[in-house]
C-alpha cells in the first residue's frame, strides 16, 4: 500500500497527498457522521488537471475515490472509506467571471456557496440558491447533490441554475460542457448526468450559473392557520396575488414551533398562542409600494376568509431576520431535544397531512414518548421530520427509518426530496424508484465508471 | 422481408401494421423534407404496450425504428428510411388527468400541443409551451426535442415543464418515471436522458407536465430602436421593471419586417418607417391596472432615454393578435420570397450583432443578390435566419450552411438553439460540441441502444 501512495505522489507531482495516518478527522465524514473512517489518503486538488490526474491514476489502479466538497451532506455521500483516496476540492475555490449582460457566473467547484452569493450581490445580481449550510457547502457539492433550500418555490433547485459545467470522468477525461447559452439543443444535454447524481458519474470541477436580478425589497409574515386546507388556501392566495414573487412558504407544525421558540421569553414570541400550523411567508420585488400593499391586501383577504387565524407582518429587515433565525434554529434540535433521526421526504400536497398523521402515530405507538417535529417547504411538497426517542443509549435509527420510509412508500412519495441518497438511503431507494429505473441507473454507472471506482456504494449498488 | 412483416404482424396482434407500399407519403418525412422515403412498414401504436412490443421485436431482429410524432420537425429527425419501421404515436392521444392542487397534467405522447394547451385553459391553468406548429406537433415530440418557442424567456424550454415521463427503451423495457413531485432527489433524474435526445435513447410515451397559473391580462407593444445596444437596453429595462412578467421579446431585423409586412397596405402598418431593429414585446399578469401602468411607464422611460425610437402599444386583444400574426408570417417566407435555407442558432447576446453582420456579408459576397432575413428571441440568445439565393434551380444549401455554421463556430455559439440536430445537422455537431462531449454521447447511446436500432443516424454517428 505504501508503494501505491508513493506512486500516487509521483503521478501527482506538486499536489498535496496526505497519508491516511495524517488525515485530520474533519475529513473522515460529512455532517451525517455514519461511520467516520480514516481514508487511505487525502489529495488536495488545485486544478482540473490535478483532478484528472487523480482519477486517471486511481482508475488504472482500481482505487476507490471519494469526492469531498464542503462536507455538509446529510446522507454520508462524502464519508471516507478505509481503502479509498479522498479527493478534496476545497482549494479549487474562486469566482472566475461574472457576465453582466448575460447575468451568468463562472465559478470553481470548491467555492463556498456564500462566497458565490456575495460575489453576485456585489454586482447587484442574485444567486438564488440558499440553504443553512451556505458558509461551508460548496458549489460543486450543491451541483452534485442538486441542492434545494429555501427559495425553490420561486427559483427551482440547483439544476435550474446550471447552464454549463466541466466534469472529470472516472477515467480522467475532462468533459468541458461550459455552455453559457440559455437555449442549446445541439446534442444531448450532458450536464444533467452530473447534477444530482452525487458524484457517482463524474467530478464537477467548475460551472456556469444563471444569476437573477436582485429584488430590491422584501416583505415577510409569520402566520397561523387552523387547518391544513386553510394553509393550502393561503399558499394559493399568495401565489395568485403575487405571481413570481413568492420566495418562501415555510410551514411549521406546533411541536417544531414549540422547540425552536423554547428559549425565547413568551412576551417576545411573534405568535404566542398554540395553533395547528405556522407559516413563514416571504415575497420580494422591485416596486416596494406595490409589493407591500399587495401583500397586506392578500393577508387581509385571507383573514377575512378565515384562512389565516393569526398573522404578524415583519416591520423591518431585522424582524424578517428574526423570523428566519427561528426557522433556522432547527440546527439546535440536538442541543434542545437530543440526538435525532432526520428525514427529508417529498410528497404530493394532498398527502402531507396523512403522512404527518401516520408518522406521528406510527412512531409514538412503537416508541412511547418519542418527540417528533415536522416542518418543511409547503410549495415544494417537501417535508422534514426530526425524531428523538428518549431514554435510550442509542437512537433506534433503523427502526425509525423503516417506519417512516414505509409510510412514504405507501403514499408514493420520495424518500429524499433534496438531501439525496448517499450511503444512508441506498437500501430504501426502491421505496421510491421502480426496478427498471434502478436498472437504468446501473446501466449508466457501468457505462461511465466501468471499474466502479468513483464514490462507489453511493446512490445505487452496482 | 415479407416474412419479417408477417412475423411483426404476428408479434403485434391487433396493431395496425401498414406495409411500405401502402404507406401514405405524409409519413415519408417531417417538415424538413430532406429525402422523403418510403419505409419498410408503418406501425400505429395504441398503447405503451404496443410500443414495447414493437421495440422488443425490432431489437431482436435488428430492425431500425424511426419514431414519429406530429412530423413538424425541421431537421429530418423523423424522416423515414427504406429499411426502417416507422413507429407512429398519433393514436396515443389524450389528456389523462389534470391535478388542480399540484397544477400538473398527465398526458399521452401523441397528444397535439394545442389540445393539451386547451385542456389546461379549460381548468384556468396555462401550459406555457407555445410554438407555431402547435396544431400539429405532439407532446412526445416536444419532449424528445426539448422544444422552445415563444415563451422561453419567461417559462423556459420544454425541459423545465416536465416533472416525469414514461419511456420505452430500445429493448422494449418500459421505464416508468412518472414523477409528479417538484423536488425529488431519490437517485438519478433519468427523465433528462430522454428530453432533447430526439428519440435516440427511448420512446417517450406519456408525461407529467407542470402547469402554471394563467395570467389574466396581457399587454403588448411593437417598438423600434436605432441600435442593438438600445435594443438590449430596452430588454433590460422591461425585465427589471416587470420581473417575471415578460412573456416574449421577439426581435426582427428590417429585411424580415419588410418581408412579413410586404402584403399589408402601408397605411395599416403599425410602424411604417424603416428602423434598424423592431421588437414585439409582451408582458402579462393578474393586476391589470398595475401591469398596464408599469408597461406604459417603462416604455415611456425608454423613449425618454432615447432607447426606443418608435413604439405602438396594442389597444386591444385583437391588435395583440395582429402583432403576433405579423411575427408568425415567417411561415409564408417560401411563398413571398422563394425556397429558403433556415437556421436556428444560439449566441451570447453580445455576439448577435457580429453574427448578423458576418452572415449578411459572407452570404452576399458568395451569393450576390441573396436575400437574408434575421429574427429571433432576444432574451434567449436565439436567432433565426432565412436565406434565399435567387436565379438558381436548387438552393445551394450545403454551401450556405458551411458559411453560416462556420461563423457560429467561430463565435462559439450553438448550431441549434431549439430545433435540434436530427439528420440535417449531424455533420456540424462538432462545431458546437467538444470531442469529449460527443464521445460521452456515444457512450450513452451504446449503453442504452447497443444494437443502434432506435432513430439511428440521428444526432450522433455511432
Amino acid at each position: 500500500m505504501s508503494n501505491l501512495l508513493r506512486d500516487l505522489r509521483e503521478a501527482l507531482s506538486g499536489v498535496t497527498v496526505i497519508a491516511g495516518e495524517d488525515v485530520d478527522q474533519r475529513y473522515w465524514s460529512d455532517w451525517y457522521r455514519g461511520h467516520p473512517t480514516r481514508p487511505l489518503a487525502l489529495v488536495r486538488a488545485r486544478s482540473t488537471d490535478d483532478v484528472s490526474a487523480v482519477m486517471s491514476f486511481c482508475n488504472r489502479h482500481r482505487l476507490p475515490v471519494i469526492v469531498q466538497g464542503g462536507l455538509t451532506g446529510l446522507c454520508g455521500g462524502a464519508e471516507a472509506e478505509a481503502d479509498a483516496v479522498i479527493l478534496n476540492l476545497e482549494r479549487m475555490s474562486g469566482v472566475e467571471a461574472i457576465d453582466l449582460d448575460a447575468g451568468t457566473m463562472t465559478v470553481l467547484a470548491g467555492t463556498p456557496l456564500e462566497t458565490a452569493q456575495k460575489a453576485a450581490e456585489a454586482k447587484n445580481l442574485l444567486l438564488p440558491l440558499d440553504l443553512g449550510a451556505r458558509g461551508s457547502c460548496t458549489i460543486g457539492g450543491n451541483i452534485a447533490t442538486n441542492a434545494g433550500g429555501n427559495n425553490v418555490i420561486r427559483y427551482g433547485m440547483t439544476r435550474a441554475m446550471v447552464l454549463g459545467l466541466e466534469a472529470v470522468l472516472p477515467d480522467g477525461t475532462v468533459l468541458s460542457n461550459m455552455n453559457s447559452l440559455v437555449k442549446n439543443n445541439a446534442g444531448y444535454d450532458l450536464k444533467h448526468l452530473f447534477i444530482g447524481s452525487e458524484g457517482t458519474l463524474g467530478v464537477v470541477t467548475r460551472a456556469v450559473l444563471q444569476l437573477q436580478p436582485r429584488p430590491l425589497f422584501r416583505a415577510a409574515a409569520l402566520l397561523a392557520t387552523a387547518s391544513f386546507d386553510a394553509l393550502v388556501g393561503t399558499l394559493t392566495a399568495v401565489r395568485r396575488g403575487l405571481p413570481g414573487s413568492v420566495d418562501a412558504f415555510e410551514v411549521m407544525w406546533p411541536e417544531f414551533y414549540g422547540i425552536v421558540t423554547s428559549e425565547m421569553p413568551k412576551e417576545r414570541l411573534p405568535i404566542a398562542q398554540v395553533h395547528p400550523f405556522y407559516a413563514l411567508v416571504q415575497v420580494s420585488g422591485n416596486d416596494e409600494a406595490h409589493l407591500a400593499a399587495s401583500f397586506d391586501e392578500i393577508l387581509f383577504a385571507c383573514s377575512e376568509r378565515e384562512l389565516v387565524t393569526d398573522a404578524v407582518l415583519a416591520k423591518s429587515e431585522r424582524e424578517i431576520e428574526a423570523f428566519w433565525a427561528m426557522r433556522d434554529a432547527v440546527a439546535e434540535f440536538q442541543r434542545l431535544v437530543g440526538p435525532r433521526t432526520g428525514f427529508d421526504v417529498g410528497l404530493p400536497l394532498r398527502k402531507m397531512e396523512a403522512f404527518v398523521e401516520h408518522a406521528r402515530v406510527g412512531l409514538a405507538s412503537r416508541f412511547p414518548g418519542a418527540i417528533t417535529a415536522f416542518y418543511g417547504h409547503l410549495g415544494d411538497g417537501n417535508l422534514h421530520l426530526m425524531c428523538h426517542v428518549p431514554n435510550v443509549t442509542t437512537q433506534p435509527k433503523k427502526e425509525i427509518e423503516d417506519i417512516v420510509y414505509s409510510i412514504v412508500r405507501d403514499l408514493r412519495g420520495s424518500i429524499s426530496a433534496e438531501h439525496g441518497i448517499g450511503k444512508a438511503r441506498t437500501a430504501y431507494l426502491n421505496y421510491s424508484r421502480t426496478e427498471s429505473e434502478i436498472a437504468l441507473m446501473q446501466t449508466l454507472k457501468r457505462a461511465i465508471d466501468p471499474n466502479n471506482i468513483l464514490n462507489p456504494g453511493r446512490v445505487i449498488a452496482v
